[in-house]
């Protein structure tokens, strides 16, 4: 039961601490605030340990990745860790440089993260340069489709076993999984990819998703990528009601998060367990 | 005539130089505009001195604070001071941690603040942090409600009085006062609290109005809270009628601004003197 | 055909790397995408040129100038240069202080733009900071007029000839020139300073266009001007309608550009050649 997962966050009502970028942030905050959790953002190494400390989950998102803040991504990861908060990863743009490449890298080594979240790129990406997948993995496609989707789905379980983590893959096709089960969701709209930061927003959101349910991290995941998806449906149809553009629908995804029920979660999620 | 205030402000148009969170920014920067004002955003400490001497007033917001950043505060600071030019302070998680404890005493310190407003938790947290108000007021609730009004009102004034400042309690009951004279608002809405940056947003909007009435800080300042609490309840009704959420109500708070004449403004406040 | 620059920019989907402010950076994101365009943000001085080899075309806006990122700025632009990808600028408050003035000065300097665009005032402090044209430039006052356009485009074309770049002003009336050739467009609408980031995301725009037509980078930059004055006519009309404000206008005038076509561009462009 998803909505069970929805259930726990708004009343749990978590404190979210946010590493992230200065280009989504912002969104990133507000979606927070809808799906029932709080943001503090605070990079600033010096307070980092402190916020984290009064927290109930840390994401970290290296999108506007600045060398000053790398260690305050690792102080506050081990903090967190320290303290059992659940701790998720966007590594936008891994692959894209070597700063991104080897930032990853160390923070894969140093810091425990509940879940890994980015699109096939990013994660494959991440799977090659920390070294431990090769050969096979290294010629997925970068693109999710029914035709490869069982080869994505062992890829990301040996990733999720090598890391410990829960694996999640966006995309048309969403794989959410731990190192023994896969969920294929279906959720979504191709408009979510016509703006800025509905990766960031889905990452932050997760962590709200499994700080409030810490015994299950992995439904927990998959219900805020259902929860994703159905707003992106839902702010499609309004959009086109609207007659307006992809400035306009960014509030109406996160309006959507704003009015998400537990019915409506439960109702309108597509997924399938492999 | 608080609507006297609003009409300043459209005549002066004032330039405001803030020193902000990334996360809000941009809804200041709106919010400003929206006002009559004019934002200006700098904050790198070789130029901060120059920046404020061509505006009219200083808006200081420690969300995001960053070491680098704690210096150019202090340096636009005491250059604005200088030129006489109103300075506003909005010690956004102060409590949360030393750095912002530490950095908000030396601002206090340093810095002569025309204005300084947060929540009580925060207001608190600076007047504890400055070791000038002990005793009764640690006890204050965190909330401000009818039964505690009195306790808050003497607990503001006595901070004004301390800071040389207007003092603005921002929350379901705002209170702004001078050491004397006290104002109770009963504007807004709750869905304020369901975005990020009502309270960034507040803070820099009364920098405009007091740049704009610089013989009426007070009276400035009551304006500010009314004008954003009218705002915070047609937007609400702006919400309910589009069936739409917590992101475009941000729009509508801003567009209510905007939209704001001296009539509603007088019209719509709800206030009393204390 | 100014349509054609639009028809290529859809098909080339050029990624623009932006080196930008904090302030309205989402809005720059959100409208590269809207044009049919891909943003990258990045400014850490060690990744700045990996990142700009990827990528289609740079934009340079100095709004929230940062010691640190100057640096990035001169990496990335040279790299941009050497690779062929043509690079834009912003000098954004530029005559408002020694750092702006230094930091623009020296960037036109190391790097060659294809674009420059800024309003009167902007253009003027640079083509005086940089030394090259005096006297009777100094006069222009800082609104184009149909009294003063002339003078302004021989300005124009003088400061273009010197760097060797497109020069863009917008205003209520824009002005687009290379050494020998104008363009005066007259679309656009008032509302358009009544946001933050009319501008930045303009120029960043017309990074976009010029990536995706680079064998002509002055009918692209037209083009560029042509559909954000449409855009902002447009987003005023839905302004009204919805009797809304600034911030919504924001999200229309995004809007306006994602759903701006061929022929709505050719039949809506109101430019003369002169």
């Amino acid at each position: 039961m998803i909505s069970e997962m929805l259930k726990n966050l708004k009343e749990k009502t978590p404190l979210i601490h946010c590493i992230t970028n200065y280009v989504t942030v912002n969104d990133c905050a507000n979606i927070l605030i809808a799906s029932g959790a709080s943001p503090i953002m605070a990079d600033e190494k010096e307070e980092v340990e402190e916020i984290t400390s009064i927290c109930n989950g840390l994401n970290i998102n290296i999108g506007t990745l600045n060398k000053n803040v790398i260690e305050s991504m690792i102080l506050a990861g081990k903090k967190a860790n320290e303290l059992l908060h659940p701790v998720t990863f966007d590594p936008v743009g891994v692959g894209a440089s070597k700063l991104r490449n080897n930032t990853a890298e160390k923070l894969l080594e140093e810091v425990q993260f509940a879940v890994i979240r980015g699109n096939i790129s990013e994660i494959k990406a991440l799977a090659l340069g920390s070294g431990r997948t090769k050969g096979v993995d290294a010629d997925i496609s970068d693109i999710v489709t029914e035709e490869n989707l069982e080869e994505v789905i062992n890829f990301a379980k040996s990733f999720s076993k090598s890391k410990k983590s829960i694996v999640a893959i966006s995309g048309a096709i969403d794989v959410v999984c731990d190192e023994n089960t896969a969920y294929v969701i279906r959720n979504g709209h191709k408009m979510m990819s016509k703006i800025t930061g509905s990766g960031c927003m889905l990452t932050t959101m997760i962590c709200a998703f499994v700080a409030a349910n810490k015994d299950n991290y992995l439904e927990a995941t998959v219900a805020a990528l259902c929860a994703m998806g159905i707003a992106g449906e839902k702010a499609y149809e309004t959009m086109i009601n609207n007659d307006s553009g992809n400035s306009s629908y960014r509030n109406y995804l996160i309006d959507e998060i704003y009015k998400l029920t537990e019915e409506t979660l439960e109702g309108g999620s597509k997924y399938e367990v492999r």
